[in-house]
């Protein structure tokens, strides 16, 4: 396939590696000054990477062109990433552009953190071959990309962006209902809010906050979502007993962030939610599937934890 | 040493499998009908477990004995863990027993999740010797435990329980100040209301909020904290940059979380602690080191993440 990539910053440079790698040819740009030696430097960079997770065949850092003028970079693409600063009004600028020089079959995927793909379509003049693709730093080895599609979007090229992304060796989270920041960025965001409030008051230092997260919770969240994760913490019971039990602490001031009410609506959605995902494994083989797994991380991540600061051992002293 | 475990749930069960594995004697109590048995089993299930991450010389299941009267479990240990459930008046009450019926010099840890020390130690005639000792599930595979000490513990004490915690091989945060849901189960408690949120709202199913985070971040958190990460994705400018870029997304509606003003003072505060916390590690050696991890990381969860269930699939379809 020919794939153009619009703004070579960290998240475009990423895509570009990851596309290079599956055996894609790509087309780049970026106004900016000095942008194809960053861009030349950030793939190579990358590429011993993406040959120790499998290169496709005949993938090859020469398939790399940079073109100067955004028209010519995307003009012969049967698909185009764009990844401009998250900026509205830029975005829609260069999106336009884009739509404007591009074949008018070929799908675009706007790499935006939180901005709603209704919004950044809304001025297309094929605003159906539109979506948001929201991928994960660094791109060229997290697995996850959101695809969100906008009110215009045509469902044939929802089906036909999936296949895109998949054929990239992604992992993909089509996200059924728009909403700013999407479904990751949004758990994402909860955690630094928090982060940055405890800072902010002289609870703890970073690093403290980073050891609390890593050295428990952190390692669980690598192979179980917050739900899977509470649904195993309740026992044989899961989530209908763990509810029963944390739910009152919902009320507590815990976090900075209100909950919303326990009703037997919500109740249901979780606790079935949870029952279905599990897919078939009882209880068990998800404690199981989790203990083997942790016991592996937990080896592997001691060789690349980084070291604990001098200045927060000495604090232990009180 | 002697060590003593009150209230064997989940996270009580866990503690006497842990201390067990490191070969000290422990005896157990809880006034529910079937608790030994239930005890037991579950540290035959953790057995195998502990076993594979490597038991201390000496460690044995034999050394676990279980009594009923609470009195007669900690009058000779050295050490006494309470996880009674979270209820601050049931703590408070067991709390009172304990320290009636233990050595005064023994040191009691509370495995509570988000209540308070100096509000637990406020009715002990020894309230000196006591800590929160908050532990993650699974409590014998994962090393973090929060110590939290009251306005009431000694220096000298919390040194006492620090050191009994580490020599449990249990990686110990000294949270210097205390805060309802102490430092980790408020990162933990905001991830939680915001799946909540989401999934309330029917944006999302759990098992896609899961995919969200098990896909991307999730990965990430295994390794560096909420500050490294966005320190790493900052590129050479690191977290000075990051802020500049994303500090604008904290007046954005990305999560239910209200952020804390950016000001001068939290933006000094979390660039000087990045910069602390990576103890001489340069940006590029950073980046390797995540980079190389999440390689080994990625090969290794696909053997562990649960199948993506039927229906989620059929949904993709429009």
């Amino acid at each position: 396939m020919k794939m153009a990539v619009v703004g070579t910053g960290v998240i475009g440079n990423g895509w570009i590696a990851r596309m290079l790698a599956q055996g894609h040819d790509v087309v780049a740009t970026d106004p900016a000054e000095g942008a194809e030696e960053r861009m030349r430097e950030a793939v190579d960079h990358a590429w011993p990477y993406v040959n120790a997770l499998g290169l496709a065949e005949g993938a090859s850092k020469e398939r790399l062109t940079f073109k100067k003028e955004l028209s010519e970079a995307v003009k012969d693409a049967d698909f185009i990433q764009e990844n401009v600063p998250e900026i509205e009004e830029l975005k829609k600028t260069v999106l336009k552009d884009i739509d404007q020089h591009s074949r008018s079959d070929a799908i675009i995927g706007s790499s935006t953190s939180g901005i709603m793909p209704s919004e950044l379509q809304a001025n297309l003049q094929h605003p159906e071959r539109f979506v948001v693709a929201h991928p994960f730093h660094p791109v060229y080895i997290l697995p996850l990309v959101e695809i969100v599609p906008g009110k215009q979007t045509s469902a044939e090229n929802v089906e036909k962006a999936i296949s895109i992304y998949e054929g990239m060796q992604m992992s993909v989270l089509h996200v059924r209902h728009e909403i700013e920041g999407h479904i990751a960025d949004r758990l994402i965001e909860a955690i630094w809010r928090e982060s940055l409030h405890i800072v902010n008051e002289g609870i703890a230092t970073t690093e403290e906050v980073d050891k609390a997260f890593t050295h428990g919770a952190g390692l669980r969240y690598a192979q179980y979502g917050p739900f899977l994760t509470f649904h195993l913490a309740g026992g044989e019971g899961g989530m209908r007993h763990m509810l029963k039990q944390f739910g009152p602490a919902l009320k507590k001031p815990w976090t900075k962030l209100k909950a919303p009410e326990l009703t037997d609506e919500l109740y249901d959605k979780v606790v079935s939610g949870c029952e279905h995902q599990s897919n078939g494994m009882t209880m068990s083989e998800l404690d199981q599937n989790r203990n083997e797994f942790l016991i592996r991380l937990y080896d592997l991540v001691q060789e690349y934890w980084p070291k604990e600061s001098e200045k927060t051992s000495e604090k232990r002293s009180v």
